[in-house]
């Protein structure tokens, strides 16, 4: 049965993002340092269109999570931030003619917009009516096959505290960000989590939770 | 060479402890949930003088926790709390007759008091000039052997970013406690961590870390 899966990265002290993002700067300060683990890993730089690059014990946690993954769910941020409406600034996000997506990707947005369509099989849908919505056309357009929820943490946040999100990966980084964006705030009381796997691997962690009912 | 160490079991969103600690309720509220794994274990029960109890992962790690450590330090409210200063109310902690450590205890308070001796070689020496002399003096009553941080989360952040703490083990705990004492508070930039160890065990992960000079 097609999931509705996240994997994102996580300081030790809870942080996915630095603080102060900006359109700059969208991992905010110290934020890349979250990253760092996966640029080196061939699993990580031929999604993203580079060339080399390592293999060890992240790398089928890598694969695995761009396996079977038929379409994303994102917030506004993640797709590319911008400081206003969509119709004054309708640039084509962070992620350059390629995205490493390859699927559907449902945009979290306050702003109408017309699909977007890159290279690579990437089209970007703006969905303005929550991110309910934004998953139930993820799923429809999966058709079977599972959806990612992208991030940032905010959207992730609710994802779970909506009961939407079957299955959470952390990779724990060991640096502290001090401040920034949060995972784990916001959630409603009596949020479970099973841990069903832990690997080992160079500068990470990879933690797999599942969410209770 | 004798290093200062400190194991402390943290919930997934990071708390040490829940919300409203208090004399009645040391843990706050869900804070019993991150000690439950340990409970269990023959390797926890047998020092806290009660009978069997399971072998698992986890029980080289409580073995090596208590191996070789020849004094402990700890806050005042692990000791146990007390709403007044000493004179007033001279109790003898939460810990019972015999308490498990088993080693001089340094005992971080305003309050000066005598020493304390229970059964069972703890001795508690409470410290009012703070935590750098409370490392010093457990150090010289460790006598080459090592120094147990106890807690609780304020302390161990005081030992952290004063750069006393030589090794932190996290018991990783899948739960959310929402709310309470975090551990990752009030550290100085720069503060640095290796990750040396990961063990996964039946409800706990547990994490290894050496700290940066």
């Amino acid at each position: 049965m097609a999931k509705v899966r996240c994997q994102i990265s996580i300081s030790l002290d809870g942080f996915v993002a630095g603080p102060g993002q900006s359109i700059d700067n969208p991992l905010g300060e110290g934020g890349m340092q979250l990253h760092e683990w996966a640029f080196e890993l061939a699993a990580w730089r031929d999604p993203h269109g580079e060339k080399g690059g390592e293999v060890n014990a992240s790398t089928p946690v890598v694969e695995e999570a761009l396996d079977n993954v038929g379409a994303s769910v994102m917030g506004r941020n993640m797709f590319g931030g911008g400081p206003g409406p969509w119709s004054a600034e309708p640039w084509n996000g962070w992620w350059g003619d390629e995205p490493p997506f390859h699927t559907p990707v449902f945009v979290l947005t306050h702003h109408q917009r017309e699909p977007l369509e890159l290279e690579g099989g990437n089209v970007f849908h703006f969905v303005t009516d929550g991110v309910e919505r934004a998953v139930e056309l993820a799923l429809e357009a999966a058709a079977g096959t599972d959806v990612s929820i992208g991030g940032g943490g905010e959207t992730v946040q609710q994802c779970i505290a909506t009961g939407l999100l079957d299955e959470l990966q952390l990779h724990l980084v060991p640096v502290l960000l001090h401040d920034g964006v949060r995972l784990f705030e916001n959630l409603p009381r009596g949020t479970e989590l099973e841990l069903t796997r832990v690997v080992d691997a160079p500068g990470v962690t990879h933690l797999d939770y599942r969410l209770g009912d």
